[in-house]
């Protein structure tokens, strides 16, 4: 007979969870959003968009709207892979250069974060290699090592990952499942790839058949107007340079609202129907009144107008915070100002760690994301990620100055 | 050199996906919802609620609430584990006789099938060996295999899964991760357990240190009053004979509304960060809104009210298709008249395929879902699951009319 032995263990021995769940730990960006919620902190960790530009009416109205069109419907359950209106919209901006594309290659997901969920379970068995840039999106690494992905950091320079290194990488380390790339004002370093660098890897990766997940989320937050010239916004996607191997995903948090969790997936044809079925087993869809408020401010045409008020917002913060990085750091530290995105990525001088001035921080009462979060493996210590978008233009300064006390501090203390 | 070789195969051979992905596959209900979308169908296959009940203008008033109380924040990236007010009410109404449970114990998740897709990635490692009811919840058997488990079914009778089953079943293939019960008004049988037989259970399953996944999808739906004797409502939940082995998953989908995608998941104290953690990796927190609009509505106190009339409404529903299945069909199908929860159980004479009934079915404009779906292994077929929520009361006797030509030409058929 099996032995029952509740006594002399704990729950902790007795409920075996997956090794998923073991390995899988809460990302230093979510604790770090929680230490920082102290009454007068000004915190600069977090990638969280200016919510006073939060189009709060136009939601209210897009919401009556939908109840007028759809009554209740609107609170029903609907299908998987989401509104059709909704996936037109955003076939018909992002995706209508690429080859035959449809809007039926794209699932509404709650937010991008779940599309990277759907993509690493459609993907990923233990021990997968996979690649990523380095530094990386935090969350995305969560994710994938969660699933037991072996995630493996890709060098970048200023035009995006080495071509060289990402030959020298598969050769030594064999085709991975996927690349996982944020070609648009990455997170953390805002850099974008260049056309060619695109090119070059579309050709190495359709060589090496390796399928690439191409996140999008900070495609539209280009400031500067020249990146809109000859009618294209940005560069070419890989959806439009490799539509058989790209997975690009997308989400309407950085744009619109994260609250909401609206995101979205598209995909290659024949995988469509496939991931269907894993978003299904996930939560059978995603919110319908999430779904039709987004597809109703779009359709509203309030879109561009709303975007541009963001960028010209987000630019002016950027040249704020880059005045007074210089002004007061000077030569101390060395930065790309931002030309789109969310984020400084601040290279402090080698010796710094980070994590160390992160503690003097907390003392100024001034919070940013330490540098070693963002790499899958041999994390590098000396750099910082600030966030542009979130404070008010009046703590900009401040933010620094702080920034700057903690940092003389920590060089003192050490 | 690793070589590419993209000219000879399809990109099926060339992306490699999990073993996961290549498992899933879609529901048969979801794909039966999509058949029936033609004109002329009366459809009473899906689990979906009446949705000329949804309280519209409630939803309305609690959406102007949310954001006259929260503003922007409604938007705004949020906690993981969900709105502190929305765990307390789930808590103080379902939870507060547990041993010391708290709002802390409660995540919100986006429906309860997310909070399945949690636990399954929580507990299930490929290849574990899971318990549930036969015939039990086609969505539930749908993910756990997504993730590799091995879904075992334990016979039930009137008052629950059988203790000498779940005991024999133990001692032929060990301990099993959980056990995946539905103890209140069942999908798809209705039956609810006796309060002798959760006892049992939970001494079961305590002894053996099995965990239990309680899913109270349905719990709210009991048509009889004499179900709410000495102020308990229904019979005691395993959170509460069982605080430390149970793992609670609820949803408003059933009580409030399917498209806002709001359920919840309870644990025992020791597991809730972790949980949180895969939570976050998966959509890193569920929509602020649909939290706040049940939230709010929940605190308007019209809860009460829209469940009296739910339920009546259910139960008349209940009734009318009870006394129609004896009209047309009498002794020719067998089925215990719901005293609660969405659906009835048909059996019909053993020789019938109810699968091959459902193309007759269809050709008479109407639909269920043939019984053989809600079966891990060893799938009966003279069964058929008949919703009695979603038609109009005018739809009813029609609906049942058309299912017994149905069955006379299938019989002529055979």
């Amino acid at each position: 007979m099996v032995q029952g032995n509740n006594e002399s263990k704990s729950l902790n021995d007795l409920i075996q969870i997956s090794s998923r769940a073991q390995r899988t730990r809460s990302s230093a960006i979510r604790e770090i959003l929680s230490v920082i919620d102290a009454p007068g902190m000004l915190s600069f960790a977090g990638g969280l968009p200016d919510e006073s530009l939060f189009p709060i009416d136009g939601f209210r109205k897009s919401y009556e709207r939908a109840i007028e069109i759809l009554g209740p419907k609107l609170f029903q359950y609907s299908s998987t892979q989401g509104c059709y209106s909704l996936r037109s919209w955003i076939h018909e901006r992002y995706y209508s250069e690429s080859d035959d594309s449809a809007p039926d290659q794209i699932i509404i997901t709650s937010g991008s974060q779940q599309a990277l969920d759907l993509l690493s379970k459609f993907f990923i068995n233990e021990g997968d290699t996979i690649f990523v840039e380095r530094p990386s999106y935090l969350g995305a690494l969560q994710v994938f090592s969660s699933y037991g992905g072996r995630a493996l950091s890709i060098r970048c320079d200023s035009e995006g990952p080495g071509i060289d290194d990402l030959k020298q990488a598969i050769l030594k380390f064999g085709r991975p499942k996927f690349f996982y790339g944020i070609p648009d004002n990455q997170n953390p370093t805002s850099r974008s790839y260049s056309t060619n660098r695109r090119k070059s890897i579309s050709e190495l990766l359709e060589y090496y058949n390796i399928p690439i997940i191409e996140d999008t989320a900070y495609y539209e937050l280009d400031f500067l107007p020249e990146k809109n010239t000859s009618g294209e916004r940005g560069k070419p996607s890989f959806a439009k340079l490799l539509p058989n191997h790209s997975f690009s995903i997308g989400t309407f948090s950085k744009t619109l609202s994260p609250g909401l969790r609206m995101g979205w997936l598209r995909a290659p044809k024949e995988w469509i129907s496939r991931l269907i079925s894993l978003k299904q087993s996930m939560d059978l869809h995603s919110a319908v009144l999430n779904q039709e408020i987004v597809n109703q401010f779009l359709r509203s045409g309030e879109f561009e107008t709303h975007l541009e008020k963001l960028k010209a917002t987000y630019s002016y913060k950027a040249s704020i915070t880059s005045d007074n990085l210089y002004k007061y750091f000077g030569e101390d530290i060395r930065f790309e100002a931002p030309t789109g995105g969310m984020f400084f990525w601040l290279e402090f001088p080698d010796k710094t760690d980070t994590s160390v001035l992160f503690d003097y921080a907390l003392k100024e009462n001034v919070a940013f994301v330490p540098g070693c979060h963002f790499y899958s493996e041999n994390p590098e210590h000396h750099f910082a990620r600030w966030n542009l978008s979130h404070s008010g233009i009046n703590d900009l300064e401040e933010g620094v100055g702080r920034l700057h006390r903690a940092w003389k501090s920590a060089r003192i203390g050490t």
